[in-house]
């Protein structure tokens, strides 16, 4: 069995959201609405897809590599996943690599039952919490660190699943967003400071769980509510919905960069609209940043909210400068006499009768290694544009997410190496500049960031990170890797 | 061996473009070139594509379905392709079903050596001839029309293979843009009107051929000039470039929904960037056709350049109404208790908090069957939108295309069974409108059409055929087919 | 993931040794050498296959479905497996279904660090040990018994791994002849009745284990001597033995149905040819059951050592009246105007031309259900045969075998059902007669069975199981599985 | 589409019969009685797989590459192939690569409608004809000798299609076994010297042809009669049939190699049965070919019947002294510290315990390179046969064959660069012996070998060539591959 590899459009030069949950109970033919809800969320993860159904007996489960449209599809793939009750997972990469056993949602058989569970986020005690169960006699079947949750609920002593599972979250971590089953029903529940998404909605009388609205919306779901940070939802196979609150009221700390760039811009997060958020992140920026120029240019697609605010508030017009293939797939080889940046025309290709002569903003969502960046800047100056500014709708990402998303190393990462006058020069742009960390806190509603309290969790600008993380402590190379004080970080 | 079945996103309710062809000679890894070069041309054909390639010596093929990406893009897919010479095609559905025989370029071992040709367009008397070629002993082994040529090649009785090819050209009529290689080197033709594109450029010394500029740009060539119709281009192993002009000189008719839909809108197509056509018909049509309302939005992504025209022209605010899924692909399970238009849903989804409570002009490029604009107008109502205003960047698509595109039939094209106010009933719009006939020209840089002698072949808005179509007349149902007189048409 | 049901040329009228096994430590390339010896264990296993080797550092395995040559006859399928140390597992279908996670060598990582272990043989407890090891929180991948070993392994409470596998196997009870592999290097055991076969050998200075001398053969190892009931060998890295002997000195009853079908005949079982044994069948056969005949026919290719004997000891001769074929695979669908026995002449062709007009001693190993004995009967009279007298080199197969063979239920075996005339009867033969089981004790060198204390396990003919069968007395349907009498089964 | 290579347990050490064919007409599920007969036809052709249907209005065809049950066991693989008339062929390598194309039965619309044709042979001056018919405008679409038959068809100007083929056979030269199919019903012919075989039988009604009787059998059809060599048998769809013999009548030369080896035992080839000719090869050989010993031990599988009927015939013990195994196939890795010979004992291991100390007679059917031969005396040493003595059930084999059998160059050939003193040093036998060019035809059931006018082609064995070679003469290297005067190849 060899499996493929993943591949990205991006030449890893993006941020990337580790996973995406799914849930519902109460439906017919449940896997197949679990199907469609992992499709659109297919975003937050495309390496690996998996479903879990309950039908009334026994669980079955699915998994394979890949998109869900390339795995579950056809009747034939969706009918032995029978049953009212089906949760699924897509995932980029996780903690483990990329093999089959560790694809999600995982599945044991306790002395109490059936027991699955599908995870977003990061466990960041997983490697101790592993090392001190294995000691105890516990094996472990993949490298995931969602299994050290179910070893956890294993060996608890509490008399119920319930307590079991609350028992075994209390010695976690991190950052988890978690759909459950049991032969009892399905159990939804936030790490305390909510740094994962994670909503609810209704099909009638059905219940359904989802990383984001979008997800409601394509399954025909109505919104009910986000799961709040700390809570856990328990529905049983009757549909009755019954709230926990074990872990007290912490102040929430939800992932920013959802609004940034992870979630879909169609998806409410935290109560307020990701597009609105992204446009008003250009208006902010237009304002903080302007400059004198003929176009507005995204990076598509991820630019493109911001770019239509830049270019509201500014007065540029906003244009489609750069176009963006639909067939973005597996690297190609690149033939010895191509042209520079193939690897890049592949994708996105310079509108060149548009530019040309012209003076250009180009927006992107962030920065994060630069090199796409460049190209991009080149392929612009090659189709003739007369003056590049780049202006970017986040903060410098100058600090790896320890909390499900994918970052390279510190050392990597552009913001993490040099300041943003050495960034311009890198990627060779006539003026470079990001919003500031209060302008994108006013984008998404707020008045200012609280530096005392943050609002969010915006580790990944400020490396102000709200949990301990402790398996990098326990690293050999962990200086390199801890953060900067967060008052350094923050000036 | 079972072959998957192509997947669009558009539910069929698009004209698809039925190919493209590329070629080149004098490059190294001439293959590798090719698939970087079809992969820029995807948009023309996702079913199938083939690369032939000629290593001095021999000749040889790679076929598969699918896109190019999943044929041709490891290292060991191009291992067997040598050679400085190759040409490749891509295809939707042609003429012959989805048979890898059927897939180009096709080849044959002539008395004068191998013979390979890839061709994006229609014969529309290969029925016919075909009849006539077989009573004479040929053999087929495609149902593709392009075989027509090869055996009409082969049994030419003239001394060499240009004027071969030359005569057999005389006895085809309809579209082709075709690029052929012998061991001699590689000829590209286009046929006398120039109804489908076919353009030329270099990389160094090596020569290009291509469909579109937008692969050149991707393999880093540099647009030389278009083909002209009629134009026969050789060029020899050594690079020697000859024009030949057997046809005379008739007056062109370049296909105008090369303008309005199918090119990439960075190609530049007829010397005139279809990027800025697009845009020009949405100032055209705001012009023609206003309307009060609170957004502009493109149903992405190809209504998007004539929504930002639109706008500009109009002073209503663009916004991304709609969202489109990057992750498009086979059709889903339907889920009993899933939500209507769950199958559009998982394409385009409303942008909820944008849309609700505001009054909406919709872009699109054309309405084919007006199945898919139903939903879309459904799902913004679902998505709270007041008022739902239909704007098309083209005139009504009444009539089959017989040169190279998929059309359904007269009585399937929702323009072909009924009037305009009949249209908007049917899509539930509150408004529908087209751009005119003569708002096209003008949006692709004319006064206006001279229906006298139309600067464009725009049979499928006029029903106005530049040439005869044999074996549509012998057909049986034909009437049910035939065109309606122009002057009708046009009125 | 579709798996492919595994397919048996012989309609599931054969009894199926469960599982071969295969262990080297010291060789360059263990892995090769572990996929030629499997190889040569195929016909122990083929539903599935999988290796596992140790390069020093790490634990690699490989597991697929299918045939060792298809899973493990390319260099990329070994590559991986790198190390001087491997181990490998062939099987039918063992307890646990026929999915990846089941295909041994089974692996964990235990606080020890790794442990891999391949079984040929059946836990007769396992079910009952393993729900006491979930009650405490023992998590199982596999539906395998195999995996109870693990376990009891990992939550042993001694200080030594070889401590805690002693430990572990005094928990359990049945028939296993185990490799195992941990950092360390290589233990290699034998249940204390060494009901299942295990041998060691020698390639220089490697060391090899394997379920039969046949393996040690292909691979080139010079035999050493079996492995003792009940005896543990210890191989370091260094290839240092030890041999460990926790269990005391029960007589040992290892499986005489090894020498009537499961190990192939060129190879040494318990001290004695196995070719020799199945000869010295038929010469018992002959003597105990004459007939008049023209021809002795074996049924191929189990048949043809002890037709021989037959042959020999009664003078009349011995020809190939069936002919089998050598494409024996899947079943073919049987279309509706096919002869009578199609599904067994894709198998076993009635050399016609032959037999016609002769009288015909048919020699068979075994009778299981009699369904394949009747067809084949019906074939040879279909050809002409004048008499067909059926004689079977083995007892009457009247009870299931709970120590890793594949048995039907007894009420499916045709000994379990009906007595030997109501046999005949059943199979339409002239005459039908088995070996005795004193025939054949005699066939494998003794002078008779030891009623008191049998030299073999002969279970599937006597009902005499050597162990407790605990898993077997805690079903529901216990009484209708359960041996008769001892006394009544040899009557 | 990678496709695997072909996979044989002889290491090229055997001749191969290139192709066998079925047709059926008249029966339900043609198909599928098709797919049956040549499952039963599997040993003359591993490498390719393919069935033609006619459902009274169109042809399907099916290909693939592997067994027939890899391709044709499913219901699914049948449902598309409809009908009550089909015909197939397997087939090892023909002229021709191991391309989809070359499958059979090829297929072509021709003006009068669809033909299609599955041949067992090869035309030895189908390189001149299908230079002539390219010259002429043909279009080759496989690099089969076959295809040059439907070219002569296609272009025949005779006004029947049975004309057409007649004439076209005319022009042939070469051995040819062919099923044709049109849409008017089925064409079975051999050519006239009746070099391949074809035999004709009835199921009820419907009328089956097959390369050997063996596939009569089991598809459960009464054998009729054999084609006669020149003769074409036509039967309509309504099953009637009539005989047509355009060739008159030369003096057959039935290849005598289907006795040796090619036939199955069971099947019965120019009114003789197969196994009863080889048994007497083995009595003729042990009368001619005395020697003292202790066993008589076959070479598997094709050496049994010969070794049954030298033991018969000596008095000396037939015994199994090498085993073979089920499951050979692919090639393994040879690890580098394995035994010599390891790739012969995959297949074929010696039986120890039984030729230790022994002086065996060694039977194999034929020596073609003399690899093997050596290999397995030397196996039979390494495991204590005293002595060695080799006896072939065939003259040497000293000459190439044009006729549809893949054999070496001459040069390859063991017997066609050495003596048989030689060729004993070579293979390291104690003795080596052929059974003489009479004996055989004395096997075969005639007085001896008529050399004025022989019964039957043995030009492998003779180097007597009962045709012209047109194609061979045409090489460049033809004087190395021409025979040698009959005489002295015969002396």
């Amino acid at each position: 069995m060899i499996l493929p590899k993943p591949h990205f459009g991006d030449d890893g030069d993006k941020l990337h959201e580790e996973c995406g949950v799914f849930g519902v109970l109460g439906a017919n033919e449940a896997a197949a609405v679990c199907a469609l809800g992992l499709h659109a969320l297919q975003h937050r993860g495309q390496e690996a897809v998996g479903i879990t159904s309950f039908n009334g007996t026994a669980f079955t489960s699915r998994r394979g590599l890949g998109h869900v449209a390339e795995n579950f599809s056809t009747g034939e793939s969706l009918a032995e996943l029978r049953g009212s009750m089906a949760a699924g997972h897509v995932r980029y990469s996780t903690t483990g690599g990329s093999d089959l056993r560790n694809v999600q949602p995982l599945y044991a058989d306790l002395a109490s039952g059936g027991f699955a569970v599908a995870h977003n986020g990061n466990i960041s005690n997983a490697t101790a919490l592993r090392k001190e169960l294995v000691k105890r006699g516990a094996i472990f079947h993949s490298s995931s660190d969602t299994e050290v949750i179910i070893h956890l609920v294993a060996t608890s002593r509490y008399p119920t699943l319930l307590d079991r599972f609350v028992d075994a979250l209390r010695m976690v971590e991190g950052a988890y967003s978690l759909i459950c089953m049991t032969s009892q029903g399905m159990i939804a529940c936030r790490d305390p400071l909510g740094i994962r998404p994670l909503v609810m909605g209704k099909i009638g009388d059905a219940v359904v769980f989802a990383s984001e609205t979008v997800a409601l919306d394509v399954v025909g779901a109505d919104f009910a509510r986000q799961i709040d940070p700390g809570e856990m939802v328990e529905v049983d196979l009757d549909g009755n919905i019954r709230s926990h609150r074990p872990f007290g009221a912490p102040a929430p700390r939800p992932c920013i960069f959802e609004h940034v760039y992870f979630s879909r811009p169609d998806s409410v997060f935290n109560d307020r609209s990701v597009y609105e958020s992204r446009k008003h992140i250009g208006i902010e920026l237009a304002k903080e940043r302007p400059v004198e120029a003929d176009l507005v240019v995204p990076v598509p697609d991820s630019g493109v909210p911001a770019a239509i605010g830049y270019s509201q508030q500014s007065g540029i017009p906003f244009e489609l400068g750069i176009i963006r293939s639909h067939y973005v797939g597996r690297t190609f080889i690149q033939p010895s006499d191509g042209a520079r940046n193939a690897s890049v025309k592949r994708k996105h290709n310079a509108n060149r009768a548009l530019v040309e002569g012209k003076r250009i903003v180009l927006i992107d969502d962030s920065i994060v290694r630069g090199t796409t960046s460049l190209k991009i800047i080149e392929m612009m100056r090659d189709a003739g544009a007369r003056e590049v500014h780049f202006r970017v709708a986040s903060p410098p990402t100058g600090y790896g997410c320890y909390y499900g998303v994918d970052t390279p190393e510190r050392s990597k990462l552009l913001a993490g190496r040099m300041d943003v006058d050495a960034m311009c020069s890198f990627i060779k742009a006539d003026s470079l500049a990001f919003v500031s960390i209060d302008g994108l806190y006013r984008a998404v509603g707020l008045a200012a960031r609280d530096n005392a309290c943050p609002q969010y969790c915006d580790a990944c600008f400020t490396g102000d990170y709200p949990t301990p993380l402790t398996d990098l402590a326990g690293r050999r190379d962990a200086e390199t890797q801890l953060p900067l004080p967060v008052a350094e970080a923050i000036a």
